[in-house]
C-alpha cells in the first residue's frame, strides 16, 4: 500500500504540492506519489469531485487518494479517511470524495483527530501539508486507520446536476470541459441509449444540432463540424474534432444539451 | 528497464497523465516514470518529435518512451513499438516517433496487435489509457517485444521543414519556441556553419540584422538587442537576453530565418 | 539520501525539466525526484529563493535540493554546492539558495570546477543539464562532497526587501503572490506582532483598510472583503476569501503594505 494519488487545487507555480509531496515522504521513503491534477478551478469542489470519479479505479489497489480542494480550510469542517474495499481516500468533509464513494462504498469512516499524526504547529491555512499529507503518508504504510481518529457514520454529499427527462427530450447540462475544449455533459452512455433506444435523434447544443453519435474525434477532423460521442468516462460529449468545442460553441459549464427525437 | 518516459498534449488541468501513470503503475509497480512534457499543442504532432527527439537519448537504456499525441485516435493509424538499441518507443504511428529515428535506428518495429495487454473494453478515444500505457507498463518489466503484436517494417515518416541553401543565403525557418520566449529556427549549427565557413555574415528575422554567434544569453543582458547562438539542442536559436525573442520580434513558428554573407 | 528536489523556471512546455530527471536518474537510478515548482517567472531568482526558503526543511533530511534559475548561464557566475546539518544545496551562485541559508548555515561550499562529473560537451546555455543536474545526482549517492570542487568562503547574497518602522507604522511590501491572488507581504507574524503588541491596529493596502487578523479564508468567505492573516509560511497575507485579492485590490509585486495604530 505504497502508491498515493494527489488531487488539488493548488497548481504549479507555488511550492504547495511541492511540500506536500516532502512531507509524505519524510514519514515514508517509500511511498510513489502520483498527480490527479493540480489545476482544478481553486475551490471547485465538484470538478475535483469528477476528476477523483473518473481517475481513482485505475490505481493500484491499496492507493491512498489524497484530495484537497478546500475552501473551508480552518473552520469546523471535518476531515476525513475513508476506507472502501481497495483504496484510501483522505480528503476535507466538503463532498469532494461523493462521487468516488456512489462507485465504491465506504467500509469505514474515520474522523481525523489525532494530533499525534498531524506536523506541528497546524496552521490554519494548510491542512494540506499539516494534516491531509502526513496522515496518508502513515496510511500508505499499512497503519491501522482506527489510529487516526474516532470512527463516524456519514459524510458530506454532494451530486452532479441531473439531467432532467421530459416525454419528448432529455435536457442535461455541460460539467466540464478538458484541455482541448471536449464538452462532457452530465447525460451518461446509458442514460442516453435508454432514452433514444432505436429513434433517430438530434442533440442540440448552442444553436449546433447534431444528428449521430460519432466513435472517435477524427471522423469529421477539420471540418469544423461538431460531433457527439459517449467519451473514455461514460458521458455524452461534443466535441469539434481538430479544434475547440468551447471555443468553437461559445459553451460554458452549465450550457444546455438537449437530447430529443427527430 | 524501468524508466518509462511520457511525452503527451493531454496537459495539467485533466486527469489523463494521471490515468495513464496509474495504469503502468499497477501493471509494473517498480516503474519510474518521468514526464518529458505534457504540453506539446493539442494535436502537433511535429512539435511532440521535436521534444522527443531532443530528449530521448538522455534517459537510462533500457527506457521506454511513450509518445501520445494522436490526433487520429480511434481511427485505423497503427499503434506501433519499436526496438532501438538502447531504447523502446510506443506511440500512434503518425510521424512523432520520425525525428528520434533518425538518430537511433529501430531494430524491430512492433504493431500492437495484442488485445490481452489492452485494458478491456478499449475505448475509442483515450488510447494513451487503454493501450499505450498498458503495452508501456509491460514493456519496461522486460517482456518480449514479439507478443505484442506483429513485426511490420516500416512506419510513418514526418520531416522538419529542411533550410533551403542558395548561393548567397541560407533560407530556414522558426520550429520551436521555448518557455522563455527563444526562437529555435530549423538551422543546425553543422549546417550554419558549413555555409558560413570564416565568411562574415549576417542573420535576418523580422527586420532585425544579427552579426555575430553569441555563447550565452547574458552576453548582451538587458540590452533588449536580439542575439543568435547555437543552442543546447544544436540547433540556431534566435534570443533576446533577459526578454522574449517572441515578444520583441513578433516572430512566431514559421518566421524565416535567413543567413548570408556580408 | 536519495531524495532531490527540483526548483527552476523552466515551465512545463518544453523538455528541459524531464531532461534534469533523465540526467539523475542515469547517474543515480535510485533518485526520489520531488518538484517543487518550475513556475518560477523567468530569471527572477528572489523568487526562486523565497520558494525554496518556505519549502526545503520539509523534505527528509539529506535531500539534494537543485535550484536552477540562472540567467547568468554561460557567464563567470560559480556553480555552487553547499553543505548544511541536514541537506546538500546545488545552484548557480547568484543568491538563490541566500534566503534558505538564513535558516540553515552552511557548513562546507564547493566551488562546482570538477568537468569529470559534468556532461560533455558542456553547453553555454544549459547548465542545468549539463553540470548541475549531474552533480546532484552524484551528491544524491553520498560521494564525498569535497570531490566536486574547491571550498570556497563565502556566496553571493539576497535579500528580501525589509520593511520599515516608522514609530506609527511598519511599512511593508508584497513580495509573492501565490495561485490564488493571495498577496504575502514581507511582513513576518513576529514583526507584526511586536510592532503591534496589544493595540489596536489598521492594515492599508491599496485603499483598504484592515482592522482585524483572521484565522483563516473563511471567515469571511463569499463577502469579498480583504482580510490579513499570518500565513502558513509566517508572513503578514492579504486575500480576499473566495476570490482573488491581486484582481480585488489591483496589487502587484512590490504594492505597500502599511501597519498603524489606530
Amino acid at each position: 500500500m505504497n502508491t498515493v494519488s494527489l488531487l488539488t487545487d493548488f497548481g504549479h507555480k507555488d511550492n504547495f504540492v511541492g511540500i506536500m509531496k516532502a512531507v509524505i515522504l519524510k514519514i515514508n521513503p517509500q511511498a510513489k506519489i502520483v498527480d490527479i491534477s493540480h489545476e482544478v478551478k481553486p475551490g471547485h469542489i465538484l470538478e475535483a469531485a469528477l476528476l477523483l470519479k473518473s481517475a481513482f479505479k485505475y490505481f493500484p489497489k491499496g492507493t491512498v487518494h489524497l484530495a484537497v480542494v478546500d475552501p473551508g480550510v480552518g473552520t469546523k469542517r471535518k476531515k476525513l479517511l475513508v476506507k472502501t474495499r481497495d483504496y484510501i481516500f483522505i480528503a476535507p468533509d466538503n463532498g469532494i470524495l461523493s462521487l468516488a464513494l456512489k462507485e465504491e462504498r465506504p467500509i469505514k469512516i474515520i474522523e481525523l483527530t489525532k494530533a499525534k499524526y498531524f506536523l506541528k504547529p497546524v496552521s490554519d491555512t494548510f491542512h494540506g501539508r499539516d494534516i491531509f499529507a502526513p496522515v496518508a503518508a502513515h496510511a500508505s504504510r499499512e497503519e491501522s486507520i482506527e489510529r487516526f481518529g474516532r470512527k463516524i457514520k456519514s459524510i458530506k454529499n454532494l451530486d452532479l446536476p441531473r439531467p432532467k427527462a421530459g416525454a419528448n427530450a432529455l435536457r442535461g447540462e455541460i460539467i466540464y470541459i478538458d484541455r482541448f475544449g471536449n464538452l462532457t455533459s452530465n447525460i451518461t452512455g446509458e442514460a442516453f441509449k435508454s432514452f433514444i433506444k432505436n429513434r433517430r435523434f438530434k442533440i442540440c447544443i448552442q444553436g449546433e444540432e447534431i444528428n449521430a453519435l460519432s466513435h472517435s474525434y477524427s471522423q469529421a477532423a477539420n471540418s469544423r463540424w461538431p460531433v457527439a460521442l459517449i467519451n473514455s468516462f461514460g458521458y455524452l460529449e461534443i466535441a469539434v474534432p481538430g479544434a475547440s468545442a468551447l471555443a468553437c460553441l461559445s459553451a460554458n459549464i452549465g450550457s444546455e444539451v438537449l437530447v430529443s427525437g427527430r
